[in-house]
């Protein structure tokens, strides 16, 4: 039996804890991952590309539990009423191959992006940052909101979307948190939202090389927390950003981010850090108050294992697991026939069981 | 809502079918998917190797449907009570993303190796076979016999396992399948269960080079269906009957074939056929009773999105589906929030409920 937890589960889980504890226990455990960097059999993801979106496999092991988070990113679902991103994923012993935990990953991936980005944050913004742009106010934006809030002491939230209603949403959901400190600023620009921030997160859904924000719009000492760039041909920052002099990119995994993040537009010698050496002290998130630093996140399987190992680690704490029959119990292991011989050699004893089934000898003959 | 099979669902919809029949159905449909090959993604797998085993994911697509397999492979695990190979997967709609079906695969893994193993064999092995040497009398084995019983007419099975109890259970299930045109014959040694065989199966678990098979058991016009070795230094065959001049070597796909095959042991610009090509008539699976055939199985992704895709017209034939909550179900496709902000916001309003859960405000404010 696997240990599960699907919808209900992670609003359990994540309802005992609150979300914004949730958040930032998770990007503590992201955190201890990161700094055992070494550890860790680390690949560029798997993705195949259609012409609506990509589907992506992101395994990886610490040589004890192994992971793999699916997910997919369809941008012209929500036209249809479904969500752009649905994920779900596994956690594994390794020492056996066997799987401990099935869960789902589509709100846990909004959580795990958000305590990322402000686990990021912390060690790139100005310790004083208080403003923050938001924009893009879609499925990701109530978590990235909460999770700047709590971990960064961000205060005010200003607001943009082409869409109109998903900001009315976010603004709605925001006031609804009723945190007294909490101040929500819908624009009607990016360029208004973004004047004066001291953190600017963009997590659009446009699968181009879309321009989100432009060279005037960036000002010194700035972060850039570049979310919704993910995927070929998807970026959201004019290459002009990145290539400023006094600017400062980092990354999780630089294979990947060549591949998927904002750094695809610029070549391959183009000069970036990975987080993790910033963890270890062998580069600095942060040389001086005016530089602009940018944090190019396109997701690493590395978060998706804190995350959950984090959810196998809560379910246990708090719940009797719910547990599904997808990998079969075996008294000995080298009969797997057994469990289908038992269905097929018990007919012939009780043709009057009703049941529709058909022997193997039957079939044999007949066909 | 995903659609579920798990180890009951799969005893049921094989145990309506009979596995013969589901073996002989499947392996149609991987006929017809082997058929249109240039239509599907492909790449080698993905794999993570530890002391003791490997974890696979094993994605594929065309276009339409995407799929993928969780594999691993542990030999040592049966010392522990524990499977060999587990296995799981999902099929995917690619329009929009979304996972349509989760199914177990252990047991399926088992059906469509040995559906894909009589198939090749049809194309391979003389047409006047009837006798199989089957060494490997572990998990596998039940599949394999009654796959080239009921599709290739084999009458005599020749049995062989380093374990003693693993052939006896391999001869008990057999012999309860009650089948009077089914003979079994234990054997003392490898080279005793070969000699005469028109068929030689090889599907043994240990994880090294080993040799199964030697050059002086081979006689012309016997077909070789190679199935253990599967993995970088895992082979059964000794490399010799490869290189045999009457020797015809018909691999799945080609890339991965040259890291996990028996032709790991041979240069890469050694000659081998693509199955889909004998299909399409570009080659011949035989040329000659005389020729000696090796099918160097490994197993392709390919064969695991028929077996689901077959899996989910069965289920939905056959019952109606199980459904887990895998992945949300919203009204407002970019109010994901709105999944856990029922949870913590409805908490203030009803504090006698009993349930333990902390609201965010709380949280926010005392952390």
């Amino acid at each position: 039996m696997v240990e599960y937890i699907g919808i209900e589960g992670i609003q359990r889980i994540v309802g005992r804890l609150g979300p914004a504890p949730f958040i930032e226990g998770l990007a503590a455990e992201i955190e201890t991952d990161y700094r055992r960097w070494g550890e860790f059999d680390k690949s560029a993801r798997h993705a195949i590309h259609s012409p609506g979106g990509v589907i992506e496999l992101m395994p990886t092991s610490d040589g004890e539990m192994y992971s793999f988070k699916y997910v997919n990113g369809h941008p012209k679902n929500t036209a249809l009423g479904l969500l752009t991103v649905t994920a779900f994923g596994v956690l594994a012993d390794v020492e056996t191959g066997y799987p401990l935990l099935l869960s789902e990953l589509t709100v846990t991936t909004a959580l795990r992006t958000a305590a990322m980005s402000a686990l990021a944050a912390r060690w790139m913004a100005r310790p004083d940052s208080r403003v923050m742009a938001l924009i893009g106010n879609g499925a990701q934006s109530e978590f990235q909101a909460i999770a700047f809030h709590h971990m960064l002491g961000i205060r005010e939230f200003r607001l943009y979307d082409v869409d109109g209603h998903a900001t009315e949403k976010l603004a709605r959901n925001l006031h609804a948190l009723g945190e007294r400190d909490l101040q929500v600023k819908p624009c009607r620009s990016a360029a208004e939202a973004v004047e004066g921030a001291d953190i600017v997160t963009t997590v659009t859904a446009d699968k181009c090389n879309a321009i989100i924000l432009t060279p005037e719009m960036i000002a010194p000492g700035m972060h850039l927390n570049a979310v919704g760039g993910d995927c070929p041909g998807k970026t959201e920052l004019h290459a002009d950003i990145l290539r400023r002099v006094d600017a400062r990119v980092i990354v999780e995994y630089e294979p990947q981010s060549r591949i998927e993040g904002e750094i695809q537009q610029l070549p391959a010698d183009f000069s970036v850090t990975e987080f993790t050496q910033v963890l270890s002290g062998v580069a600095t998130g942060r040389a001086s108050p005016a530089e602009v630093t940018i944090f190019d996140s396109v997701g690493f399987a590395l978060e998706d294992y804190s995350a959950l190992r984090y959810l196998y680690k809560l379910q246990r704490q708090q719940n009797q697991p719910r547990k599904i029959d997808l990998i079969p119990h075996l008294d000995n292991p080298k009969n797997l026939f057994g469990l289908l011989g038992a269905n097929t050699t018990r007919l012939p004893a009780t043709p009057s069981s009703g049941r529709p089934l058909r022997s193997l000898a039957v079939d044999l003959t007949s066909i």
